[in-house]
């Protein structure tokens, strides 16, 4: 699909951001492409391969930062906001992290993007929002939004003030409640851990909870795909689409999967559970999404649960072999 | 109803807060009632009548400073958070102000509750949470939620923010979307506006949009005691309860009620409309709130619209003949 325009990606030298870079750098692509990082969780060898592509700038400034981040976007068409605290956890030790580095940033984006006339947002929003459903199936509509930790809360937050901006001050906003998203880079997430623990101890593997969270999670290139595809065809002021694989995964079975990337023999390992229904508080176990909106657009998921997490895991065992820990 | 506890309210010394006072103080109240506000819409004249009771403090702080409303929430039991820009229609020129001023204000309420260990929270959301649905009734379990202001914004990441906090560190938060509050000690809002006008020239008068707007309008007298009964019975984490009279009102009818409250003849006032369907940028002119939920609790509206409005622009009549302004 055509992609073209000037792009700025915040939060583009993480994991996510690096794909997009791929995809819009790639053929029929972008006019330019600008990574806007404070590099937390970012690195220079995501886009390094890109190197002698004149369309590609980076801009290492914080999005906290409204000054600089004006500065970057001015003559941009298109925002993908993918900033965001990495580590939804944080919030126990740290209750405020999702509000500094998630609502004030969005605020930030949402203002740079007024400040400069840049109309087209692209936001990496979540699942968080929908808090705690159990089996139930979230539909893009659903209501009471009642999100249970301070991450969804923020993400919730961002999406409110992006589609008051939107009828206000003539933002178009497309925003995306992702799946766990798994591949290449990964820099966070259960099959990471897993993996990490795995190379330290190949003998026993701690599983936050009792291993029954059950999730989607959904390889980097199909998220691209959909946020590609849906920036294409939608008119909308504000328009919220779900993004997920359509199956589940536990955390028990991901392990699993973690053990045969690590190249370790099926019940080598020992299972060390912490117990309790959710990993940690705030913690949602059980997501379920309805993404006939997406797929309406004509969105399909080209891999399952399993397949994006195998992919992932052996891709971040080659990263750790070469040294990008 | 009893109210015991020590309550602090934070905006405590603008309109509503003065009638929550008036109530708390009253027979059978609260142990203690701290006002905190920074007096940027409250006033002394709201509390002045009670200077001799021991059970009131006055805090001249602001929200935003959150060391100070640490130390001033020590020791309380239930806060009543008020705070918030009062003027929904600023945003057009001051983009930011409801998230300085509500999003900002209402995190750091959250989070003084966190560090002095106080546990209740009772929160004046809005309904501008549910954005522009026409003549559908929101419901409080509606969705998708998608406010056009950023007024609606700044509620609904309040209660994100609210939703999040009771589920991770057991702060128990009932939130209201209210009507459009009236009543004696009222510093804004379409009759406030009316009354000052008619004042200042009794011939003409100015109506913002094409006047078919139509809302409910209750009594500050009825928001009380909606928002004590449910502190009083709601033991959820969160919920949120609609609060509104049932009936509803054109802009172009209080339009009227202004007319006859200021001692004019009907027929006397020319009406100059300024067109449009909402009265600015962001304005919802339809709004339909049910309130089976609060009424439910046994929850019942004294007044309905016309005669709540009558009564509020009396009182404002009679406040500016005494010099308040």
């Amino acid at each position: 699909m055509s992609s073209g325009g000037r792009f700025l990606i915040v939060g583009g030298a993480g994991f996510i951001g690096s794909h997009f870079t791929d995809h819009l750098l790639g053929p029929g692509g972008a006019a330019g492409v600008t990574l806007y990082d404070n590099f937390s969780s970012g690195k220079e060898w995501h886009y390094a391969h890109h190197g002698a592509d004149a369309r590609l700038r980076v801009v290492r400034a914080d999005a906290a930062d409204l000054d600089a981040l004006c500065a970057a976007m001015t003559g941009h068409d298109v925002v993908i906001h993918l900033a965001s605290n990495p580590d939804i956890a944080a919030a126990m030790t740290d209750p405020d992290i999702d509000f500094r580095q998630g609502t004030v940033l969005t605020r930030n984006v949402a203002e740079a993007m007024r400040r400069t006339g840049t109309r087209r947002i692209l936001y990496a929003s979540g699942s968080g929002i929908y808090g705690d459903l159990g089996e139930r199936e979230a539909h893009e509509d659903h209501g009471p939004l009642i999100p249970v930790s301070p991450y969804g809360a923020s993400k919730l937050a961002g999406e409110a003030l992006l589609s008051a901006y939107a009828a206000m001050f003539d933002l178009r906003a497309v925003v995306f409640r992702f799946g766990n998203v798994v591949g290449p880079r990964q820099t966070h997430g259960v099959g990471f851990d897993f993996i990490r623990r795995l190379r330290q101890d190949p003998t026993r593997l701690r599983i936050l909870g009792d291993g029954m969270q059950s999730k989607s999670y959904i390889h980097v290139s199909d998220v691209v795909a959909a946020v590609l595809l849906a920036h294409a065809r939608v008119t909308d002021p504000f328009r919220a689409f779900n993004v997920a694989t359509g199956d589940y995964i536990t955390v028990r079975d991901i392990a699993e999967v973690a053990v045969e990337c690590a190249g370790l023999t099926a019940g080598s390992v020992t299972y060390e559970l912490t117990g309790g229904r959710g990993g940690w508080k705030g913690d949602v176990p059980v997501i379920r999404l309805n993404t006939d909106r997406i797929r309406a657009l004509g969105w399909t998921c080209s891999r399952g649960c399993r397949d994006a997490l195998r992919d992932a895991m052996n891709a971040m065992r080659r990263e750790l072999d070469e040294g990008h820990a």
